[in-house]
């Protein structure tokens, strides 16, 4: 089972995977928790391409081209042999992140994202749960992070807006596999809304 | 007018597109020397991963993944601004390198690598100058230089000679773009085969 937590930078995904991960360990499942760009040695060598530097850095394309480049050596590496094993993988982003971030909110893309993962990804996770938190909010939170790994972030509040938009139509878009999960509240109360809906 | 040198390694390409540039701008040509994977900054950080590390680093797939990324980037931001400013543009290698390398000799992926290319690139050479050596003179050649950027080499002599079949079918296949040039003798007799086929 292949489950994917998203949404806009800041909404406390990688809290919750992790908070996932521990659950479903607690209840006996083998969990492999990872998460995207990167995931594998290749594509987190890709990552820093990606999450460094100026926004402008690269066009929406190229950067598209390279989230599926790391995708694919995460597939190939670490989620398809961790599947094949029968583990339960839960990953911190997934092409939901691409349909959103190059595919609708840099640029009208969509279709050339759609074909592209059709091409060379072809999957799609059994269980997504998107977080949907105030873009102000979470701006506001992944900045406070500090560190060099700002470069979506570095792309303005606006930009957050056309995120939150975008992943709450993904949600309507795949009503059988996207669950919108309310992010507001402590992170514990957020981890028991996951777990209900799962 | 954009022009590429193809060629398994060691072929001498890159002391052609230079000789190639030099002859060009003599005629008073305003003339761009380039190469991929690179051309561009983020180009040049992307060859990094493909041309270092073991052979078996990346695969296939996502090798064609990356090398597209490193296209776009080159054509965003080095071919289409100097070719939209009336300049000549050589370049030490373009799609066809792909086509060869990820399409044919590492594994049948050739309708992948041309819809990949359909969708992200979409562009070709007015006119490609494949030099054709001995794959065991050109690996002997591509060794003896040394360094890191061993990647391809490494792969060995059967890789090599499956790339030269595939770049003489190359030449077969696009008979009004490409021409076989013989990359036997020394520098200055394949340059004069050059500006006689062109």
């Amino acid at each position: 089972m292949l489950i994917s937590l998203e949404g806009i930078d800041g909404c406390g995904k990688s809290t919750q995977a992790r908070l996932l991960a521990d659950h479903l360990r607690a209840q006996g499942r083998d969990v492999v928790l990872t998460r995207e760009p990167g995931g594998s040695p290749g594509a987190e060598e890709i990552r820093r391409l990606l999450v460094e530097g100026a926004g402008e850095r690269w066009s929406p394309e190229t950067e598209c081209l390279l989230f599926t480049a790391a995708r694919r050596d995460h597939l190939e590496r670490t989620i398809r042999p961790a599947l094949k094993a029968g583990r339960v993988v839960v990953t911190d982003r997934f092409a939901d992140s691409t349909r959103i971030y190059q595919g609708a909110a840099r640029g009208d893309l969509r279709a050339m994202v759609d074909r592209l993962h059709d091409l060379m990804i072809g999957v799609e996770p059994d269980r997504t749960f998107v977080i949907d938190i105030e873009p102000r909010t979470g701006l506001a939170r992944g900045t406070a992070r500090g560190g060099s790994e700002d470069r979506f972030e570095s792309l303005g509040l606006a930009f957050q807006e056309r995120l939150a938009l975008g992943f709450r139509a993904l949600a309507a878009e795949y009503p059988g596999r996207v669950r919108l999960i309310d992010g507001s509240g402590d992170p514990d109360q957020v981890a028991h809304r996951i777990r209900a809906a799962l």
